[in-house]
């Protein structure tokens, strides 16, 4: 079986490493062997989801982890210089994205899902519905957490109503009130305890 | 509403021309001003496809024709070469293809679905079901000549199983057998009359 890895973008934000998350697991349902990585450190906000929802962060992409994996999905971007070191020695198998399409080729064909709505989430969660795969209760809580960061609580202009149905729906999986945990999460996110009095 | 055309790549097979009255078509149930165009002459198999299902051709994308519409969707290609002259001059809102990505760019976030199978027929018949909407006679037999072209009647090595269960999906609404069919459509389209004696 090919062996893949599935990662979100260079300074990866929340919706980057909690794609890379659900995405991997939804491979694995599938029976790939996938697994999520990340192309950097993980932010004080996403740290607060992880921590919440008791999930580890992807491991580091390193050569060593890369290793002997000659496919590559890509969740929350597109563009090669956004994307992991000389992603070409990939193959690309699967893009699920939000952004606007540029710099990127394949080889061969591939599978290609973007939808302008405001989170890669969101178009995740339709995924998971579409085959029918039960979203776990942690997972269902980062990807929620996807949708809080990229929409700042709803109010981003790129939020849509799919992604506030789709909140909701995750919500209710998570077990947690939307509003209330994605303050918390934005605050944590904010956090200026490390910051001098002068900044 | 904004008005968008429906296009197929240049110098169009069946796939091309089928895929565009299809997503037309669905885009219209959907509440849209969307209408299928070609980019050049009908060839003698989607001619044979057309006759038998009772379907006008789209109309070629003259200036008077794209006249007043600023969006386009790009079935059954990506490349910007195999599109419409000057491409970027609209507004690029979705993709439905089946073929590797290059030369292509957005400026916007958009809607793009490829899936590494044998048809852009096959994806749409996805998202016909997807969505709920009911595939009309004409238009099902039109898709099944679609699969077909692009399969040489199942036989690419392109064709998935995917392929050959839309094909069976398609014939049945179609009221075709696909065989039977797919052979005079094929032969149809190898048609040797317009040869001289020394070709
Ligand atoms: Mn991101
Ligand atoms: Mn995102
Ligand atoms: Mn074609
Ligand atoms: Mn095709």
């Amino acid at each position: 079986m090919s062996k893949a890895i599935v990662t979100g973008h260079r300074n990866p934000d929340t919706d980057s490493i909690t794609s890379a998350i659900a995405y991997a697991y939804f491979k694995q349902q599938r029976g790939a062997d996938a697994i999520a990585v990340r192309l950097g450190e993980i932010n004080k906000e996403t740290e607060y989801a992880l921590t919440q929802f008791n999930t580890e962060a992807p491991v580091l992409a390193s050569d060593d982890v890369v290793e002997g994996r000659e496919e590559i999905i890509l969740v929350d971007h597109n563009e090669f210089q956004q994307s992991i070191e000389n992603v070409e020695r990939f193959k690309i198998t699967e893009v699920i994205d939000h952004h606007r399409i540029a710099n990127f080729e394949t080889m061969d064909p591939l599978y290609y899902r973007a939808e302008p709505v405001g989170c890669t989430a969101t178009i995740l969660l339709k995924i998971f519905k579409e085959h029918q795969i039960a979203i776990p209760k942690n997972i269902a809580g980062l990807m929620l957490s996807a949708i809080i960061s990229d929409s700042l609580l709803f109010k981003s202009p790129t939020c849509t109503d799919e992604d506030i149905d789709a909140a909701e729906e995750l919500a209710q999986l998570a077990e947690v009130d939307a509003q209330e945990y994605g303050l918390n999460m934005l605050k944590a996110g904010a956090d200026l305890s490390e910051k001098t009095v002068n900044e």
